[in-house]
Order: structure tokens, then C-alpha cells, then sequence
């Protein structure tokens, strides 16, 4: 094990602070990556102050990790010292489940590990995540970046961009469907920018009636108002998917009656309390509410380089990681668009505490 | 229009009890029926009662019909006078929308003409069911039936058939496919009927442990007692398919829970709160929930060849007109099994108020 500069909370209502954390070791097939940026993701907050009920302290968060590989095991295969690697929510699994065969990681049978607040599989050490300077991780679990791209708005495709390209690839949006995308944020203005890029006629639903400009900007046909009744009236029962990717409670039953004959309404967005839904309004029209959670690791290298073909990145606000806890309090307040990305430059101006 | 004995309701609160209502002039295509049988389904008390608040008064309720053609009009091409036929929940539809033309009139854009209370597309006047001696239907929307079945036991195929039919055929139940049915009533004594005759592993799931026997006899597999939470928690994660029968409120994330990946529950029950999901059950295993309505005509028919094929009906319980109020009663106890049905021959003995 190894020290490594990082950021943590060491309560669930301490702020996050300079800290340093263990890193294993490297194996054979791991390599060590350090980290250039990390995006902000919502569950990065939901984790540290232990929203979710499960964090164990300290907590160092951060899934959208971007670098650059020091040294790579004599195992490692698809890297060398140099080149560019990224790291998403996981960073291991079982491998032998037949989920994990089928390369869909992300429903291990036995949990994937997380990147963050999971236990590391070699040690079984807490995991700790990318707002700290290094990372080690099996190669099979970092992923290649194209050359081309800006290196900080790459850093969020690897949660909310993962999390929005799955299930618009999963529900075949693509040219010929009307899709519709719930909410301008991380998340959503990720999911503009692929269901555009694949070819759907896109609409996008806010409460913000200042968003529209942007939401068209980023690739979006048409803009709705969700708080105006005719506005949401006009498009019943027209569209083929709607991907919602808000996490505030909100009625899905507005959106469900948008739905055509055997539409699908996909929850990314994880509203904290149960949402009420009215039975008619999936079965008169035989409708789906179904969910998604990330996408595997084959899937987030197909997106990587889908990115990199269309040149798609986040649109971004970069932080020092001295600025982290001001942004989870401006994160609370939308006030973001539309991800917060640390450059980890910063960090190497603190000294662990 | 002539007058034909029926049973109706006037108010919310009354019993039903006899009278007489119009039926239109045979068109052409039309045929009438003289009705054998028909079954009861809980929608019946539901628009007797207007618990739905849409019921126009009188209603004849009845949507389960299966009888002897009297007459047929000179355009009618697949029924004559003395075929059986049968007649499920529609009656008529636009014929010209999309749904329409893809043979799906169970979800015509103009909504289907259901076979009471809806609007008569010939006269405008108010649909009355199978409560009566006798119905006009166009025959593009009355059915064939095998001969090989006791009638009484075809009625509820009619709605309760097709109703769990369509959605086993839907989400493909079959061999190699673990199905769920929840609660055994009318609809859920035909699912588990039809996805053991599909080929499908069937699991019951009751409250009632004095089912269980039953259950086995009508094709289940295994019945687990959905109150046992190990019982439950012995399947997590194992369901391809869960047919949700029950109308009564009850906990959808438990058998969500119950789902593998990307597995789906459908309702055909119509619980009248609305439903309280938990996202996170739909989100890690991209689970799905789903509804269903009744199925198309076509979709009618070959359910019914199955039947035929297959030697499937309904558990009746045979019941003169003049114990239709006692019936409710009883359907409201859960105390029937399966299904009602009205022998109509005892409506003959009636005088028409």
C-alpha cells in the first residue's frame, strides 16, 4: 500500500477535506493512473453525506476520472506509461457470474465494485475514488480516451455520460423516433446531446423556461415547459422513449401519458421517495416505466469513442478541488452548467493533512 | 331498434334488476346473437357502481358473451344463422387509424367502442352488454368459437382469457422462461392456465395458503405465499416474467425485487391508488414494469383456437340472472372460483320491467 494525496468527508456533515488514503499496490494487470480530472457527479455528494445510508468514513468520492497512466503491470496489455485512461463507477467485479461473462459489469451477481465506498477485491480495503491524485486499477476496468477530445469535459462521460448513451441505445433511440429528455442538467444535457447525435427527434422538458436557448444549443428540436398543462397536452401519446434524468420527486404521470402505444419511460434519476403511479396510465396505452443504472465496460468504451468520432463532451465548469464544497452547495442550487469538473492540478498544491 | 330483455342498473347504488333496452337494426355486416352465456368480470361492478365515474345509466354490464347467431345480414362472410360466436370487450373501433389498420383496435386513436358503456357508432345511443337476451355486433368484431368447448366455460376467456392471454404472448412466456402469476382469481387462474400450457416455469403467488392446491391442480409449478417474506425472498432475482393480476392494493417492489435483469411486471389488475415505486427497483436491474389491456380481435381468436387446441377454459361457477347481485356480493369476498357465469337461459323466465 501507498499514500496518495486526496480530499475526503470523514463525517456525513464534515466538508470535504485534504486528507491522504492507501492505494494498493500494483498487480500484474494494473496499472497506476494519475488523475487530471474528475468530474462532480450528484451521487458524489449523496455518498458523502451519507444520503444513501451506507457510507463508511472517510469517504473519498469521484467516478468520472480522467489521467494519464504512470506505470502499467507486466500483464497489462491495452496500456503504457503515457497514454490516456479513464475510470467510471466501477473498478472490479466477479468476472465469472453470468452477467460478468455477458460483460454487462454492471450487474455483477455478486455487486461490482465501486470506485467509491466499495471494498477493493485484493484487500478488501475500502475503495476510494478520484478526487485524489492517483488511482490503481485492473486494466480491464480503465478505459481508453480519444485523442482528440478536451481531457476535463471527458471526465463526466464517464458516469452521466454512460448513464444516458445506455439506455438510449438499449430503447433503439435513433433516427425516426421522437425521444424526450426530463430535465437540463449532468445528466440531461448529456442525453440531448446523444439522442441529437444518433439521429431522434429530440424534445427536451424542463420548469426552466431560461434553459430553453441552451437546450436547443445542445441539440434539442423542440423545448416543453413541464409546469404548462397545454404545452404537455399538445405531444400525448407521441413519443417513442422519454429518458427521465431528474432526481427531485416530480409526477411521472405526466410523462407516462406522453407515451405512444408501447413507449418507455427510463428512470436515471433516482428520486429519493416512492413514486406514485397511476395503473391506467400503463396499461391503456400497454406502456413500459422501466430503469437504468450505468452502462458495462464495453458499452462505456463504445461511447467513448462514439465521443470521440462526434467530437461530444460535457459542457463544463472547472474547479480547483479547494472550491469542491462550494460547488456541492451550488450542485443543491442547479447552479451549474452543467457539471463540475476538479482539475486534480490543484490538489498538489496541498499538503496531506 | 327493438327492445330485447336485459339486467341494468340505474344508479350507482341499485341492484340490478330486469328491463328492457334498445338494440339497433341489423347493417349488413351485422349479426345478432342470441347470448348463451355471460361471464362476470369485476369491470362489470366496477361500471354498475361507477366506480370509474364515466357510467351512463341504465348500464348492462357484461363483456364475456358467448352464444348462437341468429341472423346474419347479407354482407356477413365468416358467420350464419346457428354458428356459435362470441363477443369480448369491443364492439366496434375507428377502423382507419394506425392502430386500427395494424388489426390493434384495442387501442384505436379514436378509442374502441367497448361493449357497454360506450357510444354505438351506428345510432350514437348508448352500448348495453351481455346481460340480455340477445346483441347485434358487426362481425369483424365477434369471434369464432371452438366446438369443442363447454360454453359456459368459454365466456371469461373473453376478458379474462385474452386479458392475461396477450400479455403472456407479449413478453413471451415459454419454455426456458420463469413466470410469476399474482393472486389467483379470474384473470389469475387463466394465467397460470396459459403460461403452463406455453411451456413456462409458473410460480403463484397468493395470501391465501388454501389456494395452494388449486394453484398446482391449474398448472402452477410452485406457489409461494407472498406474505412469507422468505418465501419471497427465496426468488429474488430469478423472474424472466411477472403477470400482476390483483386489483386490490398491494406491493409492487416486492416482486419487483423478484425480477432478473431486464425483467419486466405487468399489471392487468387495476389497483385505484396509485402504485408507490421505489426508482432504485427498476434501476439496478433495468427491471420494467409494465401494463396491459385487453388484446386485439385477431390476438381474440387465436387465444380462443388455442383454447380449443389446448381443451382451456375458465373455472365457472354457473349462476341464474336473478343471483347476479349475490354474485357481486360474493366477487367483492374473493368467494368464487373462478368466475361467475350467467346462464342466460334463466333470463327468459323473467318479464321485462
Amino acid at each position: 500500500m501507498h499514500d496518495v494525496r486526496a480530499y475526503s468527508a470523514v463525517h456525513s456533515t464534515s466538508p470535504l477535506a485534504p486528507t491522504s488514503v492507501a492505494r494498493r499496490e500494483p498487480t500484474p494487470t494494473d496499472i497506476e493512473i494519475e488523475i487530471l480530472y474528475c468530474g462532480v457527479c450528484h451521487s458524489d455528494l449523496h455518498q458523502a453525506r451519507n444520503e444513501w445510508h451506507n457510507t463508511v468514513y472517510p469517504c473519498v468520492p469521484g467516478h468520472e476520472i480522467v489521467g494519464r497512466v504512470k506505470s502499467a503491470g507486466p500483464g497489462v496489455t491495452r496500456f503504457k506509461a503515457g497514454d490516456l485512461a479513464a475510470v467510471g463507477c466501477m473498478v472490479d467485479s466477479c468476472g465469472v457470474c453470468p452477467e460478468c461473462r455477458e460483460h454487462l459489469e454492471q450487474f455483477c451477481e455478486k455487486g461490482a465494485t465501486w470506485t467509491y465506498n466499495g471494498a477493493d477485491k485484493h484487500t478488501g480495503a475500502q475503495t476510494f475514488g478520484g478526487y485524489s491524485e492517483s488511482i490503481v486499477v485492473d486494466e480491464n476496468f480503465a478505459l481508453r480516451v480519444p485523442a482528440n477530445l478536451d481531457l476535463a469535459g471527458v471526465a463526466p462521460l464517464l458516469c452521466a455520460g454512460i448513464t444516458t448513451y445506455s439506455p438510449l441505445r438499449h430503447w433503439k433511440a435513433g433516427p425516426g423516433k421522437k425521444v424526450g429528455v426530463v430535465g437540463l442538467g449532468g445528466l440531461g444535457h448529456m442525453a440531448v446531446k446523444f439522442a441529437s447525435a444518433f439521429g431522434a427527434h429530440v424534445v427536451l422538458f424542463t420548469t426552466s423556461p431560461n434553459k430553453k436557448d441552451d437546450a436547443l444549443r445542445l441539440g434539442a428540436h423542440e423545448v416543453v415547459l413541464s409546469r404548462n398543462p397545454e404545452e404537455m397536452a399538445a405531444h400525448a401519446g407521441s413519443f417513442d422513449f422519454i429518458l427521465d434524468c431528474v432526481s427531485a420527486d416530480h409526477d411521472l404521470n405526466a410523462y407516462l401519458q406522453l407515451l405512444k402505444r408501447d413507449g418507455t419511460l427510463t428512470l436515471v434519476g433516482a428520486p429519493e421517495k416512492p413514486l406514485p403511479i397511476a395503473s391506467f396510465n400503463l396499461i391503456l396505452g400497454r406502456r413500459r416505466l422501466s430503469g437504468s443504472p450505468i452502462g458495462s465496460i464495453p458499452e462505456t468504451q463504445e461511447m467513448l469513442d462514439f465521443c470521440g468520432e462526434h467530437g461530444i463532451t460535457s459542457d463544463i465548469e472547472i474547479i480547483p478541488i479547494q472550491k469542491v464544497n462550494e460547488a456541492y452547495d451550488r450542485l443543491l442550487k442547479q447552479d451549474v452548467k452543467y457539471r463540475f469538473v476538479i482539475d486534480m492540478a490543484s490538489l498538489k498544491k496541498e499538503t496531506a493533512a
